[in-house]
């Protein structure tokens, strides 16, 4: 008989979860469970969008019994759990969510500010501006660039608005290691959200207390304070199961518990890269690129590198692009004509239009987009940036566009791997997980092409709940390592894209073209200056 | 009881006439005739666009005794005509069509090549470089390069194609000069024409034979052969009515003729423009504008200067846009999504959009275009120039987008309009008619914001036929001169759109984005290397 480990994903809308066999990697079970109070945001501010943590235990408490049904707890040896992030939220020193004190129920700072809770952003430009004007070390790790997605624009705001609430607060914490404190009982914080979200470093710890009196005299000591819980990479226990929660989910006590992960950072065990020169693309809405290096290396213009934050001994880096799914989104709903809607009939409107766009040939429609719709997240940090498409003639049709909007977001993917090159970082392997690569095989033999690289699909509806179920099998120290895990248990690549060399040489003169004008736009300021006037309002 | 006269418009796919009092130009009947045969061009090779001489013919023995109802033929003091241009054919020396003879009725190049005939452009560039290599003194005049529409080329063609034809006719002539060969029985050609589609110039005469025979030996005595009928301009009588052609006509036989005028250029006495610092833009698919000047001034970039062509004593300036009406309306067919075309209902998805957009303040949406989605006629003279549309986010609306290219062909019209200031050429007044102007007011506004002038639009449906009844009355001696009659018979005024200084500041500061993405790409190869890729065909 088999043993068994758990994954759990928790995502935007909902999570999931996987059993996995420890032995293979294979699924037994999954399970799905959308949050009851799913994202809030009604009758809040612009940009503000929270969480209601009582979704994440009753999603333990639906999905765990669920994906045991036939299994006894006996096998199960361990469970590793990621999250989005940054998702945090204060708690007393119990664990208890203050949102759950009736005296801070009506507070929106006391509930779990998701991911993508933009209100603090102008916090994180003065927060960004402060710490270059200190040159503070660590800055550039994160592409010199504070997002306000990150942690300490949120709590600031959490300070700033509700004061009282700050000095309640035992802690602000990620919910996935509030998560793994509510199955451990132990208070922890896992290295790759501290790494990429609140400025830690493996070895160097958090930025200087003056750092933070820089930003707020109220935050000389947060630190100190709120940020005491130790550090733990994903792959490593983080505490064992209480008599409590074993009990409530039917799981043996004593099971380990693996330190969380952030959410697409546990995708990349799960493709089964364990070597640097592997790069995954998670190629979704937008795009989340994640490698290995062996060395620190300073790379302008990324995300973040963090050292041991996805495999110990290596330096993960990340990079990304703010819209790819999204730009071909707004392309369906804002632009494309009725008898296109109708032709499609059926099939859905991308379907149709990828139909259509691959019988071009590369270069045929004369069309050149900037991907910039949402910004440029690597390698330009600016968000300011805005999108351009050129070479329109009174024949161009909309598949030609479709397709030059697919093309400009695999030039964009191919300037962050030059990139990383050109820094030290080597990129030999790609793979790519998420929805685009799954449905979009007209988008992949581009990337192939664009890339001159083979794309290779990594088949895991659950990536990132494998991932975790492969942290979970390494802490429970089933395997002799993390690596040995990996190799064991990661996903098959289910499909091969490879380079059509007709097209890779058309597309590297129109890389060459994209280069040009994404190097020329970065520099000039006429995006800006639009989105400036933008703001003014003449009567 | 007043006299009249008679303005008979020659269009691409119809003829106009038009019945006007002399005295003060209003229209007392109005006829249209669409001809039998319309644009010929099926089982023809790409770019050929005839038309058959038959229908110029027809359209006068039906127009006029339609308008002429109830009217005595001896009221009738004077007739005038425009036509397209270069639209011209072969005729033996009695003025007959050669394809009305049955030898040559199976030859394409016997019919009349239509102004938009685009066959001989290859012919026109190696036109233009032949004459720039030997410095050809009138090149200057075309904004340095020869349009594949006009005369030499096309004729070129039939030399090559059917040199039994060249050696048959008498001349090669445009229809406008052919029409009034028929009424008048004399042979001439109109200085309109004569200039700005076949190099001649007021006082210079045609180009060198040595030019001629540079391009083909057999082109050496075209001039002498060919070109032999004397030039005269509109406002002067070219003729009078036959007698045979007055009976056909139900017309008084001795009946002044004007010389004929091209389309577009007739529409300027119509808009009552007598002075320099006038300018009248015609604005429909594409725009057409044309001002007058004291001096010759060389304006690089424009399609034409030419001595006396419209008003004597004045050199008249004509400039471009290559799509207007025409970029609108692919946006329309190829843009706008289902649920706009839904919400439109009744009402024209124009009509739809421009409601939208008139709600959004200028600058509001972030977007610039440059408006070259049919190349760049002025001031580039560069038709492998693309549409480039810049500023994007995943919330750009289509009617941001509608607005955002009304917006850049209003700034191409200022670049027209500052590059004929800064070369000496004054535009002090903006007078507009055609297509757009009638009917687009959110446009027009936009017009006059970007330019910082009012706009006038010209009340004339029938603008050219009106020009052509001024030019008509001139040619009789009704009037002291061509002003006179211009004063007493111009269409009013209908509307003012006056500028919004809120918006004129918005205008201005977008207009020097666009100027300098429009220099940028001007010079950039960019958009040619895309067009250039377009053509290679890899497997």
């Amino acid at each position: 008989m088999g043993k068994y480990v758990i994954g759990l994903d928790y995502g935007t809308l909902s999570a999931r979860a996987l059993l996995a066999e420890v032995d293979t990697g294979h699924a037994v079970a999954t399970a799905e469970f959308v949050y009851p109070h799913g994202v809030i945001n009604a009758d809040l501010p612009e940009g503000w969008a929270l969480q209601h943590p009582q979704d994440y235990l009753d999603a333990l408490s639906s999905l765990i019994p669920r994906i045991m049904a036939g299994i006894s707890a006996d096998d199960v040896i361990g469970l590793g759990l990621d999250c989005t992030a940054c998702t945090a939220f204060p708690v007393d020193k119990n664990g208890t969510p203050l949102c759950f004190d009736p005296q801070w129920q009506t507070e929106p700072n006391a509930y779990a500010k998701l991911w993508k809770h933009h209100a603090a952003q102008r916090r994180a430009d003065q927060i960004t501006t402060i710490a270059a004007e200190r040159k503070e070390p660590w800055l550039d790790s994160y592409g010199g660039k504070v997002s306000g997605e990150w942690g300490l624009p949120k709590l600031w705001e959490l300070l700033d608005e509700a004061p009282g609430l700050y000095q309640a607060m035992h802690t602000w914490i990620e919910a996935g290691d509030w998560l793994v404190w509510q199955l451990t009982g132990q208070e922890s914080r896992n290295l790759c959200a501290a790494s990429f979200k609140h400025f830690y470093g493996q070895g160097k710890g958090y930025p200087t207390s003056a750092f933070y009196e820089a930003i707020d005299p109220r935050l000389k000591t947060v630190i100190d304070e709120k940020y005491t819980a130790p550090v733990i990479p994903a792959g490593q226990m983080a505490g064992r199961l209480t008599e409590h929660m074993a009990r409530r989910l039917g799981l043996r006590p004593g099971t380990p518990v693996s330190a969380a992960c952030v959410d697409a950072h546990a995708a990349v065990p799960a493709a089964g890269i364990t070597e640097p020169g592997e790069m995954l693309a998670i190629i979704g809405t937008s795009t989340c690129v994640m490698t290995l290096a062996k060395e620190a290396r300073q790379v302008p213009g990324i995300c973040g590198t963090a050292k041991d934050a996805i495999l110990p001994g290596y330096y993960a880096c990340e990079a990304g692009q703010s819209c790819v799914g999204d730009l071909l989104g707004w392309f369906c709903a804002h632009c494309v004509p009725k008898d296109y809607q109708e032709d499609a009939q059926g099939q859905g409107i991308h379907q149709y239009l990828t139909s259509l766009a691959e019988h071009l040939r590369p270069g045929e429609s004369g069309l050149l987009a900037l991907d910039w719709w949402n910004g440029n997240r690597s390698i330009l940090v600016d968000f300011d940036l805005s999108g351009l498409l050129l070479g329109m003639t009174l024949q161009t049709k909309p598949e030609e566009i479709y397709r030059a909007l697919i093309e400009g977001t695999a030039f964009g993917l191919r300037v962050i791997v030059e990139h990383f090159r050109t820094h030290g970082v080597p990129v030999e392997k790609l793979f790519a997980t998420g929805g685009i690569s799954q449905k979009n095989a007209l988008a992949m033999q581009i990337y192939a092409d664009v890339l001159n690289l083979p794309v290779r699909i990594v088949e895991a509806e659950q990536g990132a709940a494998l991932g975790s179920a492969i942290y979970a099998a390494a802490a429970s120290g089933h395997y002799r390592d993390l690596q040995s895990a990996i190799r064991a248990m990661a996903a098959p690549v289910s499909k091969v894209y490879t380079p059509i060399p007709e097209h890779v040489k058309i597309y590297d003169a129109l890389y060459l073209e994209y280069k040009r004008l994404h190097d020329f736009f970065a520099r000039d300021g006429v995006m800006k200056r639009l989105k400036n006037l933008k703001q003014k309002t003449p009567v």
